[in-house]
């Protein structure tokens, strides 16, 4: 058989055995005729994607363009998303079971419009995302500019981006297809600074609006007791709901987002659970420059939660959106019933956790006392039976230790290492970093100029219910510029320890070995440290500079607070 | 081998295969007091219905008593109801997957708790529900007496009951758990005929809610222009929801409801998709007698879509609910994109038919012009690609016919033999039996006092997207007292057609074959029948008796209407 028969041979085989072609690229311009509606490029993107997965194509093709995406035609599915409103969401990008794929943006544009998020990445290995921006048509929050302010009422005039109407007395907003746009805080923006205003706190609404008139000259006044505001602000009117994460990664390991920009989302930037081995390089999530809006994403930038592996965030931008900029952590199940010596019921409580199944089987969990989380057990799962969302049956290998009580917390013993690296980060609402991985982190090169606390180590029992506790944190190389302006609730120093053990403080020694190094510090608020029930902290060669950018209000005059701790050693020059 | 021996050996052989015991019965007094916490006795409930379907049980039995089930540890799935809400729903009984399966109530009262369902019965074969009445602690709806009247305002007083408070100047209803209970219109009720106020018509709501305030003297006031009613009265405030339908049929053939009374649901009572033979035997859907309660469920006593085999209603009682005693059709989806001569993208209009999945591979589908309803092509369905729950792209054996165009309907076609006999039903909001099926339909023997038609042809291409149009219907032997009381829109007549073909309807035919004999009709109303595009009907042997039990006021004094018809006869004495 000569080489040209052998070929021939080969292909004939190829072609009996009905092999489609394997692997290579998928490029969405070959869809986009037939499959968009109008300006509504949703299907054709869904049909390329659905063809990459067939093909097992490495690459997803994106030429450099501004595409539009609506909820009709995209990917549906009930997604339980950490920290995010659970719900039935519609995704433009359906990236489930991919392996070794890239979704290549070239710079391209995307602009959603309503109720849908941009990617669900799912049970996928190793797959990066890249080169795009994304943006909504109509925010999910909504911004007007403060014209006049009275006793318990402020006069807002609203761009014509935030389209509204007063019924029943009351405000509500809505887009051009009649989307309603539920709102349910108002938080002040220095209009100036681009930040939230110094110490303005949220107020809190009910039923998603607030009593509202229309004025004469085209503004709207709004009323609730003790509101104001300063003329030429702006307020934000943001949702209580995150239902449209803009990137959402479950059971997937090996995720790389490189060189997207997220202007704005429903809900968090890019969010992530049951997952390892995640690199964020140049993920910029803010507003863009020269643009009127003042406020990027309605919650957290980044959020991961029972992730495995590294966690990587380089040379990321985090910045005016509605809440931290990370949150990394596990949930606390809470004992309900002990129905053998080896078997209970666990209810997750935060409703934001619900649906992420934590407990499984074959899995070593930790037990725990609620109120000083001091971990009292170490021990296998046998069996886990899922009631509902949030109501699990578990039974153990072994019998449970004899003082397990009902009220006690579970919780799987999954941490990501962490890097985070070369990133900026403020202006946003709330806090910075919040650390809660038992493996090691590292916190460098960072700026930060956070309303609340730069980094934080939360982790509670009884409100939000977040495994957390480090054991190995390394700060270093980092410029903390003037943090802490904000709600003076957002953080009790620029570095310091959150909800934490309620009881037995001395004794519980949640967070530990706490390596503070070579930072800058600049400070108006002279808060720098507070912690509590830490074991090991090293604060050495740091930069410590007054700054009178902002005044200081507050009654604590103190740099450094520890209370409860062991192995403290602060060094100041 | 003697008898003994082969008695141990079968046993051993028993033994040794692993053989659980199979069929038998299940009592779920084994499972109440390690599975009930506090008053909640759903967890006992589902283990012992999941031990049943474990060993294949022919029996649940349930002792005789009063159950409490709260939805926290029911058993959970996202479901979509046919004209119900669809959404992630909680449900005491899960009837999954049974075969030849009775549950046996003995006469025991089930009160639910918030947000739950009773029953779904869901890929099922031959199981039967009987002898247990059901209830809600707290009705989805809420009603309040009516103690003044002004202009634009009512004020009512409110039973302990229902649970309210006035926020941001709007009534919101609660429960003493926190749930919060949305209303979105309100209907007036005689208090002293417990039916719909004569010509009452319902005030639709924004927003979930109504402008209100407190009085004095306890009441509430509540706000809308050109609000009235009769001091004395009751005034319905009812959810826009349907999330809580009380008996949830889906892919199931064979479901016997026997002896079941259902005093309230947060939807429709009995309601069924995509299922066969059904039958339902002295199910009373109606207020508990003495009861100060006026309203029994908040929708459709019963309601079946696509639906085939057949469907008996025998002695049943349907009273006072919030929609018609029954409706039996099925749905039609819109072309939107003909992708290719043999292609099509089809979107289901209708919000609470999303999710049912009408167009299957297989099966036989017809395609019709929407404004006439006239069928132009009947042919098979090759593919079907679910895009989400209400967009769907279809693909067929051969082409479609070369006049299908955009916005044509689609449907499949399939329709029960319907036999509704011995039934009472009244006094409930809007219409009595909307019949929809292309198969014998006989109504005998019944008694309707319905404020709208008292039985009603239905379906339309723009409006409700409900596929209907009869063939064969026999009405005969029946009493029809005093229809027609209620508010103008709820019928033209106490026998009519409905929505119906809006263009060419004198070619429409869209109902054909209905024969009216020997039925009881008692007229205050003097409108007995109103037809058009209707293809034979005859009216023959009926008592017609005058009666001033209701006044009189709208202009139409024929009995007797038809338009665009053919083969009428119509015979009176």
């Amino acid at each position: 058989m000569n080489i040209k028969s052998l070929i021939l041979t080969a292909a004939l085989c190829l072609a009996l055995c009905g092999c489609q072609s394997k692997g290579g690229e998928v490029n969405v311009a070959d869809y986009l005729e037939k499959y968009s509606f109008g300006d509504d490029n949703t299907l054709a993107f869904r049909r390329a994607v659905e063809q990459a997965r067939k093909q097992k194509a490495e690459k997803l093709v994106i030429p450099e363009g501004t595409y539009h995406f609506y909820p009709e035609l995209a990917f549906e599915k009930y997604a339980y998303v950490t920290n995010n409103s659970a719900g039935l969401k519609r995704f433009v990008f359906d990236l489930t079971d991919m392996e070794d794929f890239t979704v290549e943006g070239n710079g391209s544009k995307f602009i959603l419009h309503g109720f849908v998020s941009a990617f669900t990445i799912d049970s996928c290995r190793n797959v990066t995302i890249k080169e795009f921006t994304m943006d909504y048509a109509r925010t999910f929050h909504s911004e007007g500019k403060v014209e006049r302010v009275g006793e318990g009422w402020v006069d807002l005039r609203f761009p014509d981006d935030y389209r509204y109407a007063i019924r029943n007395g009351n405000l509500y907003f809505s887009d051009e297809r009649g989307n309603n746009y539920p709102f349910s805080h108002l938080l002040e923006m220095n209009s100036e600074r681009r930040e939230p205003e110094f110490m303005a706190s949220d107020y809190w609404l009910t039923d998603n609006t607030i009593p509202a008139e229309k004025r004469e000259d085209g503004t709207v006044r709004i009323f609730k007791d003790k509101l104001t505001a300063k003329v030429g602000n702006v307020l934000f009117l943001g949702p209580g709901h995150r239902l449209c994460p803009a990137i959402a990664i479950d059971e997937s390991a090996g995720v790389n987002i490189h060189d997207v920009t997220i202007r704005h989302a429903g809900g968090m930037g890019v969010v992530a659970q049951h997952s390892r081995d995640i690199e964020l390089l140049r993920v910029y999530i803010e507003p863009e420059e020269g643009s009127e809006r003042m406020i990027s994403i309605t919650a957290d930038a980044t959020h991961f939660t029972h992730c495995e592996g590294y966690l990587r965030m380089i040379d990321c931008h985090f910045f005016n959106q509605i809440d931290d900029a990370t949150n990394i952590h596990g949930m606390y199940g809470v004992v309900k019933q002990i129905l053998e010596p080896n078997r209970i019921i666990v209810f997750f409580p935060h409703d934001q956790q619900y649906g992420l199944d934590v407990l499984r089987e074959g899995r070593t969990v930790e037990m725990l006392k609620q109120m000083s989380l001091t971990t009292y057990d170490e021990i296998e799962v046998k069996e886990v039976i899922r009631l509902n969302k949030e109501w699990y049956e578990v039974a153990f290998a072994e019998n449970i230790a004899e003082e397990a009580a009902v009220g006690d917390l579970i919780t799987d013993m999954s941490y990501p290492e962490v890097l985070i690296k070369g990133c900026r980060m403020g202006n946003n609402r709330a806090r910075g970093l919040l650390l809660g991985s038992r493996k090691q982190t590292i916190i460098e090169d960072c700026y930060f100029h956070i309303p609340g606390s730069a980094i934080y180590f939360e982790g509670d029992g009884y409100y939000w219910y977040e495994q957390a506790g480090v054991r190995d944190v390394i700060i270093r190389n980092n410029t903390f510029d003037n943090c802490n302006y904000g709600y003076y609730r957002w953080g009790t120093a620029c570095i310091a320890v959150g909800s934490g053990p309620k009881e037995d403080r001395e004794a519980s020694r949640y967070n530990r070995n706490i390596l503070i190094e070579n930072n800058k510090f600049i400070i108006s608020d002279p808060r720098i440290m507070n912690l509590y029930s830490v074991d090991g902290c090293t604060f050495r060669n740091n930069e410590i500079i007054e700054s009178d950018a902002y005044p200081y209000t507050l009654g604590e005059t103190r740099r450094f607070v520890t209370e409860d701790c062991v192995n403290i050693d602060i060094q100041t020059k």
